[in-house]
């Protein structure tokens, strides 16, 4: 199917797509065009049409895209067709706020391991997950089948835990530490960095009248 | 200076200047050109002099800009060069991972108060913060002048959240919750999904060879 080649952009707008095909069958809309679908989205049919064009022809007839076949085809294609498991390393503050975390379970990801250095916290259970020995990482990544691993431990300590997470197997790192990790190619990284969310409300502070 | 109509891709790329221009300076460097500027982060010499040329000449010599001089300017413009009081509503895990997390001081920004709805955490103190009454709401954030609001409520209870901290007088929500919050148009509302940070994962994991 050729999705190597897929700019960013559409990949994003794909997950746009599917966010309003997904409403739009809560409230049993069967069948939806091109325009009207981009005029929900704020895009144009063109856009729409040369996102979906990347994957084939699925479901297009006169009356438009079958909502349901739309969203399965979306739904294989962004790999939201089954469940990614996810560990959490560093269970402070943060952490313990990612176990409890109510969106994940709604994008496919199941946070099934915990992690921490601080040996009086390994046992505990924090939102159903137990907290285990960083020792043990290698065995529970693999045993697992944990493919995404969340940092979440102080900058100082960000470049250990990403390295032991990629030694221990995983594909994807989602980054809070302030810092920039270093891996190999094939790993990705997602740097999530709160503090940039923050930077531009001091601009509308500073400006507004 | 007519900061009212400069684009927001502008304002980003500011910031990005800034930290640049901060960690020049901290290696001793006094001027630095356009265009080497703009080598360091990526940008042309014509989009990094048409994006400082909306506020006027500062420190613009043969030599290049004056390092310390660009560093002032920029965090007037971006509303850097004072602290910006925040409350945070709502302390649960992720309330709490808010109250101690380290980036907030770094962009000025200083977390002087929380509220919870749950009478047994008013009086305790997180990370230095005592935790009040959402009644005590409206006394405080003007008596602390507040300008920042942090929602860090569940979903169900996020406009409540907001419509309080706005009628308290806050300027600026930083909104956490999933759920999209109606407000008025002078207050700026900035929304932080954390699960939308994860969704691209699960493509790169199903496409990945």
């Amino acid at each position: 199917m050729g999705t190597k080649k897929i700019p960013e952009g559409t990949i994003s707008r794909l997950f746009v797509y599917l966010r309003e095909i997904t409403a739009l069958i809560s409230v049993n809309i069967r069948t939806i065009s091109s325009a009207e679908l981009g005029n929900r989205v704020n895009l144009s049919d063109a856009q729409v049409r040369k996102d979906l064009g990347h994957f084939g022809q699925f479901g297009v007839s006169g009356s438009g895209y079958d909502t349901g076949e739309l969203k399965a085809a979306l739904e294989r294609i962004l790999g939201k067709d089954k469940t990614w498991n996810v560990a959490v390393v560093g269970i402070g503050h943060l952490g313990s706020a990612l176990l409890a975390y109510p969106g994940f379970k709604q994008h496919k990801l199941s946070v099934v391991a915990a992690f921490d250095a601080d040996t009086k916290k390994i046992g505990k259970k924090i939102s159903g997950v137990v907290i285990d020995s960083i020792e043990d990482m290698p065995k529970i990544i693999k045993d697992k089948k944990i493919s995404i691993g969340i940092v979440a431990v102080p900058s100082e300590s960000a470049q250990e835990a990403a390295g032991k997470l990629v030694t221990a197997g995983v594909s994807c790192i989602l980054n809070f530490a302030p810092t920039s990790l270093s891996v190999p190619d094939k790993v990705k990284v997602k740097d999530v960095d709160l503090s940039r969310e923050l930077e531009t409300l001091s601009y509308f502070l500073a400006n507004k009248r």
